[in-house]
């Protein structure tokens, strides 16, 4: 039904949709070297929280059969350092940790056996954790659904779709699963500068869907609530705190804000490896900061002077009081976040 | 000092900056028929409720000289019905009209005299609204130069300055007199989608006046006042009705009601012909909705799908009480703005 995938696994190789040119172009790149799903990552060719933490795993499984030590010993030292490699391709979002985590601590546990079988166990686990993306990302979406009504018109920011996930989606998951269930709603879709990730990938996710959409500019949305035509916000998120913070794409701390002036419901869609219980708030995750470039050119065109400087911060952090939900395959947990996450944190662990 | 005008007139023709290019080219428009005026106003090659209006009267000028009749009848209606033309060509900005009637009612108090006498007239007239209009923005930048202090950190949103104006600037004015007052401080331009005034226009002229700015994304606007890194914002106005209300490029309420959730002042700026006392409130203050390729494309390049559908409001309407004060050239309005600006109102007429 959605004849696509972000990322999948083709015998000895990573196949993923080049997103950089979405929406003119479907290409996808065959990869087979780890550091080019490091490239990959780096240059959002993949983006998305839960996506990257699936690549990061193909990416340590490329880097595990390309090793060439047949020393158990050997094979985990090599095998952790790519890991750090991987790890050092984006800093927010806390699934590419959570995941290359996963595929150690399973080199860990069967560090005895032979390189060749322990091979084989990192690639079908990269696999397993792409399936099971796909089915939190089902039980979320099923999980929040009921939170969209008929009529409903919804803003969402970025791209929280199955681009940004194994599959399926999560923010746009939800939405989804709502469609799915027969509820007819449409949906503002803010078109995410600097990249236009809601411009060039929502849009074009919500049309195979079927979900009508409305592109605005991002400045756009307060208008919008100012004039009633708001009744929800929902977005993703790359790394929440234990207390409900949330980092995000930039500008959803903006869009967080003006629905809490306007008594507009501010949902999260996150899977539990999104959270990062490790931190008590928001001030504890590091912001990633991109090129200036990336505001100043546009598709290779200057937009701004030669000498023009900006800053290019590719996250900013929503306090847990904005936000009125947060839906994970565990539930929609509510606030007081301190101990609906704690219940989740179980689930997780 | 500043080797650009956005607008003159040049013996018999209008020259003005084709704004559509900066920054990349700096191309002066030669207009001698009245349509390419409107065609100018239109697509936005001259913008800025100020400079609008005096495009508008200088359009007016150029129709009047075309005229063929030497009935002063016959004039006064042909002239009327040029003014009707060009008052269509964008529906907010007030200035539009303000000129438009000050250039009618001086063709009525003149209407005896010979045809030839009253282009005359006209075309002086013209000239005059422009000259006005500088040292109109000159006392209204230094009515609010006192705001800016030493070390601040100024967001502003669109362009407000020698571009958006016949010269000098009104919300930019105000940095640029604070600029040459000796204070030293920084801004934040919004590159303001989806026509970029802010990232290819106010940095433009920040640039050469010599005051030190970052280009951020809109969404970004939040996160810098979340941080505490903005002190002030400051913004131009395209029609404020009586009670305060303000229509500005779409954006702006976004911008306000931040501010207003961090506790930043927000300043309005602009001169008395942007005021409309006719409407009670903002609610009666038409906004442009513009094409939506607008923001389906990018110079040219779509950037979301063939089939995408997008609203393009080229404006939002802040409610007086997220306003900490209205800057004009009769000084800066406080609230309560009932009584302030009804103070104003006489200085105007």
């Amino acid at each position: 039904m959605i004849p696509y995938c972000s990322i999948c696994w083709d015998i000895d190789k990573v196949k993923l949709l080049d997103q950089r040119k979405l929406p003119r172009e479907e290409i996808y790149l065959e990869i087979t070297d780890y550091h080019d799903v490091i490239e990959a990552i780096r240059t959002l060719a993949i983006r998305g929280a839960p996506a990257i933490g699936v690549a990061a795993a193909m990416g340590a499984a490329l880097g595990a059969l390309a090793l060439k030590t047949e020393d158990p010993k050997e094979f985990a030292s090599q095998f952790t350092n790519l890991c750090r490699e991987i790890a050092a391709a984006r800093p927010t979002a806390v699934n590419l940790f959570w995941a290359l985590d996963r595929m150690q601590a399973l080199a860990q546990a069967h560090a005895s056996e032979p390189v060749a079988k322990l091979k084989e166990r990192l690639v079908a686990e990269a696999q397993v954790l792409l399936k099971e993306d796909e089915a939190i990302n089902r039980r979320l979406a099923q999980a929040g659904q009921g939170l969209i009504h008929d009529g409903h018109r919804v803003l969402t920011h970025c791209n929280t779709g199955a681009l940004a996930t194994g599959a399926y989606g999560t923010a746009l998951g939800v939405l989804r699963a709502a469609w799915e269930a027969g509820k007819r709603f449409s949906v503002w879709v803010d078109e995410t500068r600097p990249l236009l990730q809601g411009a060039r990938l929502t849009t074009w996710e919500l049309g195979k869907i079927g979900i009508p959409y409305t592109l605005i500019p991002d400045g756009a949305a307060a208008a919008l609530m100012q004039k009633g035509l708001v009744d929800l916000a929902i977005v993703g998120a790359d790394r929440i705190a234990a207390n409900g913070d949330t980092a995000n794409k930039i500008g959803t701390y903006g869009v967080a804000v003006l629905a809490h002036f306007h008594g507009i419901p501010f949902y999260v869609a996150a899977p539990l490896s999104t959270f990062d219980f490790s931190i008590p708030d928001g001030g504890h995750i590091p912001v990633e900061e991109r090129a200036g470039e990336e505001v100043t050119h546009f598709w290779g065109q200057a937009v701004a002077p030669a000498d023009a400087s900006a800053l290019n911060l590719a996250f900013d952090v929503t306090p847990h009081d904005l936000i009125s939900g947060i839906i994970t395959e565990g539930g929609v947990a509510q606030p007081p976040y301190a101990s609906s996450l704690k219940a989740l944190r179980r689930v997780k662990s």
